[in-house]
């Protein structure tokens, strides 16, 4: 039986991937700060829920010496607007937390490494589609925590034989987001929020256009990148890209769904502002050519998919 | 009276800078990890030497706290091939340091952070000249490192505005090489030892075709660079280009001065195939149209020139 | 107008000493992981809420550099059983943490840091009263922490005149115990949840005899002991001691307040067992003279008066 | 074959030891940040020297995990007095140097950890013998850092099974000193020096009477340990004693082997108050009955002997 560590595993991403693992079999242990509470009930039986905090050396040593794990899926990160709320601690978990994931995987013989990075890695001003190579300067520090962890995994697999790869999320869309969590939590929670019954007001431009990728598909990704043949690679970190949505277009979804959604469009400058600057990253679509070429990269869900099983989920509780 | 820090000042390029530096009247403070005997007579009575470490916060803090310089020359870092072979003290002292030496100016005001990094954050395959902005995917850990400390002063500057600002050298040809401490030791060294009047095996071949900055000009772009004005500054990290020289030039010019030099060929595959891949950025023509631009740098030695300097001061002793 | 800064200010220790202090017209700054909603509502907007990490350096740095407390009451740490379970974690909060907040008191001039030490620092095999200066070889690492950070302390105030003060407090009563919170957890809980009208189990013999100090007695001492004029002071490190009470005597207690609570007692040996040996030390009586004779330190309140109080608190919701 | 690694096996301690379990059959690795050429000659190619630094957690678990030694001799350190110009130096290599020690070993399955401390970790002001057991109130930050090291190597063996075992030492005799690197380096001085033919100046009282260890005997103590029984240890630290000798002692000591010695004596009453208070511990004797009973130890060199041996070595240039 493969085994599996997922750190931060209690995260959004973190449990459908430890679904999606369990559902073929693996054992899975998941690494992360959160209490066994926070756990979804139809996994938190399942798994090995193991309490390490990515700052401190030995606990992450002791984690992989205990569970051995054929691979690690590395996702725990402070995210924004925290990470840049804190910038100390950011640094120790996102970027020190790496350095520490990689020396146990080498230490303990781990095989695969798997990390999950950020299209915040670049810049607001880019090319349309961004190429998978593009300059890497991040306006947020959670963009530079990121890239820093992608060229040491990249120094790792070179040096090491470590089997790092990665991909670059951009805005992942799926419940579970709480204000301040992440990137567009504003637009996770209008599915969300209204999906549970709650009002919602809208800040920003009902034209707003960002491109999201679905958490379901977030997390197939990361595991179809573990399977992917070693040959067939051609660079360690890949673009991902997903679907185009509108504020307008994802308020039509969630009524297409919820005909009686409490949504109020009340519009604030100073939210377009920051989803002009410090987000623009996400209002521009990703040249994904090499993950399709070399893992047969897809997408499972267009966006009317993406929002339909959001809001079934919320419904049943099962996010 | 201006204050400077130097972090690695005891080293090549910092004792060069030093010597600038208290020419012009300022303070000058060197943050280093070797002892006061290896600081060049010339300048030890006239530098206050501070025993830090830059693994260790307590001592970095207390280094700027106790002296708050106007200005941080953070030179020091942990170079190829030792870089390389102990990567977990590379990523403390170059990844960390470079976080402790900003933080430490963050919290005790210091105004300036002028940083040292390398055209070794790009990959050995590049176009030519290689632009300011080019994507920076390094071979060596060494590289790493340097990218992830220039995103990290990057994002001080924009959120802190500590104003941090540096170049990037490529190989610096000068007195003080030993062999272990930098990428093009060899070349350096032949210059070195024949002034010495000892012997020196070359195992390169005599068309390898390097490029380089003489010591003094690196110093000189670090004090230039601090002095620019901040309006004219259009990016925080400026690649810097040098002369060219191929070994057979580097020979000649020595054997200018050294007429009856002891220089034997021995060509070393080997060596010849580190150069060709590990070391191949430094073939490179860097774009420094950016610093020519904003802070009219230029540099004040010809190859002939360097050499002829190179050769005088080992004489004279003044290294 | 005076200033402190408490570490872990919303433990149940650190609230009272909040509420003494504002009481009497300082400035209370609140250093801790816990979130606001856990300060209690009586001094939520009074204090300042620094939320910051003893295991990271820049952190401590940060939150002290900022405010610049006169004093700083250093009370955080990781209790037992928490600090056994997770040895590495204990290290970094209880003896790297007192190191962080010794040397940012150091580097930024704070007069006096004040350490709330414990007498679990003495080992389970004791001479009645414990005299103050009797070897320290603590069962817990809870103990060990203290016992080094006792230590290190002491060395700040010989060295670099930091006015380094602590007591020993035994088993503390007082409500906001949580199960796994400290040692004597089950004998505050059963007066907190008699109070609220919760049923209690009590495992352990109603011979079985503890020493205890009330919380507010417990904050009070940390006043007294950064209030006590320096010339008078014999020791750094001072034990203290309060009143004896036997398990029937503390369910006494309640009864008399709480006429109607449901107490059962379910005899466990196990947990007998783990009292008589890891928490051994708490039989014992404290030999506290060096406190009262050099800053006059008596309790203010009597085993019945601080089981009166507490029902009462926990009644009123202020706690 | 059995299989040891000695932490600052290069220093003076080290090094005699690593002679010792060579001689019996031993592999022997030392770890150590001095360049394999301070090792000496007679053992330099029978050792395997691992460059690594106690305050980075990556290199002692690398080193480790690479060469899984049976047992560890812990002995690094930095000592008095730069352990005392360097507090956080001193703190990060003795005290959380030991943590790293203590969990690599633990996690890596290394059966024994045997630690060297130092009766330094007693107050200056004691009982005559000192018995095993008494308070530590160390003068030095030195001392400090062993009374941690001690307590946390005690939990180790408490809760994690860890073999941990030690000594402590009062001042140590033999060649090596260095000004600077210890406690009684002039009285190990006077000896060296004048064996080498140097002349030497002393600063302090003839009547001042020290108790010594003749660093064999050092060594020989921790292999003894090392091999003693589990059953018949008593306690994890043990008291060590050796020799009395006044200053007029060794210099008459030196004087029967090198007749011409060219000795001075300038008494210098700052030299003789730091003797009398820091040093102050050393002027006792210690109770190491314990070390008698549990593990029959005894020195075999008496004061005449040991500086006989001592100065037979420095001629043969075998120190």
């Amino acid at each position: 039986m493969s085994s599996s560590m997922i750190t931060g595993g209690v995260g959004m991403v973190g449990r459908q991937l430890a679904r999606m693992l369990l559902a073929r079999g693996e054992r899975v242990d998941i690494l992360d700060v959160a209490p066994a509470t926070k756990l979804p009930a139809d996994i938190r039986d399942r798994v090995t829920l193991i309490h390490a905090d990515l700052t401190n050396w030995a606990e992450i040593m002791h984690a992989v010496a205990s569970n051995r794990p054929d691979t690690i899926y590395h996702i725990a990160a402070l995210m924004p607007p925290n990470s840049e709320r804190n910038h100390a601690a950011s640094w120790e978990i996102n970027v020190n937390g790496t350095m520490r994931v990689l020396e146990a995987a080498r230490l303990f013989g781990v095989g695969t490494v798997v990390y999950s990075s950020t299209t915040a890695t670049f810049a607001s001003q880019l090319p349309e589609p961004v190429p998978n190579d593009h300059p890497q300067f991040p306006e947020m520090l959670y963009g530079v925590t990121k890239v820093c962890s992608e060229r040491l995994g990249e120094y790792y697999y070179r040096r090491y034989g470590t089997n790092f790869r990665g991909v670059r999320f951009l805005s992942i869309l799926g419940p579970g987001r709480v204000p301040g969590s992440g990137w567009s939590a504003y637009t996770s929670l209008v599915i969300e929020e209204c999906a549970k019954g709650n009002p919602y007001v809208i800040k920003v431009d009902e034209d707003l256009r960002l491109r999201f990728i679905y958490v379901k598909d977030a997390a197939l990704s990361l595991m179809k990148l573990a399977d992917a043949e070693e040959g067939q690679l051609t660079t360690r970190m890949y673009n991902l890209d997903g679907f185009s949505a509108s504020t307008r277009e994802l308020v039509d979804g969630v009524l297409a769904h919820v005909p009686d959604a409490q949504i109020t469009w009340e519009f604030d400058p100073e939210y377009q502002h920051v989803m002009d600057t410090r987000y623009g990253v996400i209002q521009h679509r990703m040249d994904d050519t090499l993950a399709v070429q070399d893992w047969n990269w897809q997408t499972s869900f267009t966006r009317e998919e993406a929002i339909g099983d959001f809001i079934k989920d919320v419904r049943q509780g099962r996010t």
